[in-house]
């Protein structure tokens, strides 16, 4: 057996005065994170810094000093707040200097603004640290950089995702990935976490080498399964295993959104769906068509978001609705019934709901939503009180909604 | 004059080896950021780290010397993973001791459980370090902690938000909030953040003490006002000047989404919403149907993803669509008018368009959408070709969508 090399450590940076204020969620810091995981590194440290050359400086110099490979975003661009470059210049000990090659193409873009200062900020993305292998732009106009260091390297890719993207992949060499197989997460729908946990413990006995992650999200619960160490050769049994216990809750272990597996077997099946939504207001719709190829199957919804859309383009009898209300079994049984005659599906979903945080009454709270199914033969009903604010309870009762679409259109094993 | 006191720097540290692997995204850091900022401390450094003792407590040495004010969230539960109790001790070298009075409490926990290990580890978090202050949990079992640094302190919170945020705020006092109001944030849409940042700076010219940071977002870009130290004073006056630099691209100075904007101005008008999506499948009547009270004004949205839906309920003509295409100035004001007819509203919104990524041609690339406006005298319908994936393009034609029923909606000043 040939020795095992540690995996080599890494650590994120991502470069905004409105991301360290929290004005911003970071997006690129766990993007980067999971490429890096499944390029065989071992991330350890996620920084966010402010638009500081001093600050920048120092933390760059730590973070070089305790990770083999250190990715910064952001900061690279042409405005006197980019400082990304000079300060990863200082932490090197390293000059800054114009690459003739950059200052052509970027010369061009300069002629193109009329006043001086802006000019001669376009050129400054022309300044590259001794030494760096650049990584030239294919969109937008800041090119990325690649340093060696004492541990090993440091890249700087400018902050826009789609820029950053191509050259992250382009810049980091993946690591062994045979020997640290990226994390397997299983994708679980309506089960709890804490049952979830306890299925994969029970799983995971009979398995050495892997640890276990439960990450609750609303109505979804992740169950991620980690290599202990460098070898992973018991992943993908161990996976397999835990997936079991946890069937049918367990929607993927591929990766694949609940959305994604809708339209999937759907598509694999032949059967086409559509939706009559009115408390989630499109979020289903949106879901669903957020998937490319989504057009083979999904037809379309209506969003019957007042009473007489519902009368007048799902057919809900005004008997109905005054008898019954707009939130009960008879209005979303005849929703889902009226999306599946006015969208000619196979398969049609109907849901109303009172998602707050007005309009709940004693009987009919806040958090009530009504779900239906209706096929060629059967129309089945079901409530669900979700907790949680208006944006919860819609999201909530969309993944439901979801995991109802893919129970209906999913071949039973 | 007093004299005035730096605004004390701050550090946030998240604990969590799924955080720093990118498994999910952190919204406790930016929400602690913010809580910060808006308390009169400036946040210089925020970092994810592993449920790791060694490394979490080189990180702590790190953060308690260079800030005044160290906030950490998570890793204070029962299980063998939550290391922040340990790790923060470490940092400081003091020991941690068990409290009497959170081990009565958790006793009575303790004794719920069979496993002699599961009652060991609840125990755990009776663990104070010596002279912290403690912060009882209102929900949860977690105790916080505050610990006196040289510098200023450390405070240790639970990581589930509705555990975090009460006691954040029993142990952040506010400091001099009056003279360092929080950051004003302009909305905008339609505008080049080059041009924004451009205007925004001629602005400010006439103004001292204003910091500017220009963030573009897709479609969207925020211009964000920030006090330069602690004299906040001139905050107001050059907001109101920014934002009459940026109209009419400027639809909000109060954080209101572009969403609530329209939601506002169509329900103050008396104006009745509704759409008809294509490629967006739902996004536009998802993002109005966010905004609580929404009801007031939108009624409904059809969402016609496949052709014939446009033709059966939106009456687009059979002959429109063999002649010009979905994707095309006559169905998009065909659905706009059939919009405005099914859903009986006084303004329609029309979308189509190619979002891919199959799909394009060389005459209608992808990324071409098409948008119309009707009301009760005029259609209007105009064509953007947006760059970017599938989600990208989605995302774009919903913001321009919104910012076309904004104008529609919003009286002319």
């Amino acid at each position: 057996m040939s020795a095992r090399r540690a995996m080599p450590s890494a650590a994120v940076i991502v470069v905004g005065t409105e991301l360290v204020l929290g004005l911003r969620p970071d997006t690129n810091g766990p993007e980067i994170a999971r490429f890096l995981a499944a390029a065989g590194y071992a991330p350890r440290t996620l920084f966010a810094l402010p638009d500081d050359h001093t600050h920048l400086a120092a933390y760059l110099r730590t973070a070089i000093a305790d990770h083999d490979l250190v990715v910064v975003t952001g900061g690279l661009g042409p405005t006197h707040d980019d400082v990304t470059r000079e300060a990863s210049a200082d932490a090197l000990g390293l000059a800054l200097r114009p690459d003739s090659h950059l200052e052509r193409a970027l010369q061009a873009i300069a002629e193109g603004h009329r006043e001086p200062r802006a000019a001669a900020q376009v050129l400054r993305q022309a300044l590259v640290i001794e030494g760096a292998r650049v990584l030239a732009p294919s969109i937008g106009t800041a090119p990325g950089q690649v340093v060696a260091t004492a541990r090993g390297s440091l890249v700087l890719l400018p902050g826009p995702p789609a820029e950053m993207r191509p050259m992250l992949a382009e810049a980091v060499e993946p690591f062994t990935s045979a020997e640290a197989p990226p994390p397997r997460v299983l994708g679980c729908v309506g089960i709890r976490e804490s049952d979830a946990q306890l299925r994969a413990e029970r799983a995971l006995e009979s398995h050495t080498g892997v640890a276990l992650t439960v990450l609750g999200r609303p109505s979804l619960v992740d169950v991620v399964l980690i290599a202990d160490g460098t070898d992973g050769s018991g992943l993908a049994a161990a996976a397999d295993d835990v997936a079991s216990a946890l069937a049918p809750h367990c929607y993927a272990t591929d990766g694949a959104t609940l959305a994604e597996v809708v339209i999937r077997d759907a598509t694999a099946r032949g059967i086409s769906i559509g939706s009559a939504e009115s408390c989630t207001g499109g979020l289903v719709a949106a879901a669903l068509t957020d998937v490319a190829g989504s057009s083979a199957v999904f037809r379309g919804s209506i969003v019957a978001y007042a009473d007489d859309i519902k009368r007048s383009a799902l057919s809900v009898s005004p008997g109905t609705l005054a008898t019954h209300g707009a939130v009960s079994e008879t209005s979303v049984r005849e929703m889902a019934l009226g999306a599946r005659e006015a969208l000619g599906v196979d398969v049609a979903l109907g849901i109303t709901g009172i998602a707050g945080p007005a309009g709940g009454t004693a009987e009919k709270p806040v958090g009530l939503v009504w779900f239906a199914i209706a096929d060629h033969t059967t129309v089945t009903a079901g409530p669900v009180t979700f907790r949680g604010d208006r944006a919860l309870v819609r999201t909530r009762a969309t993944v439901h909604a979801l995991d109802l679409l893919r129970r209906a259109v999913t071949p039973r094993s």
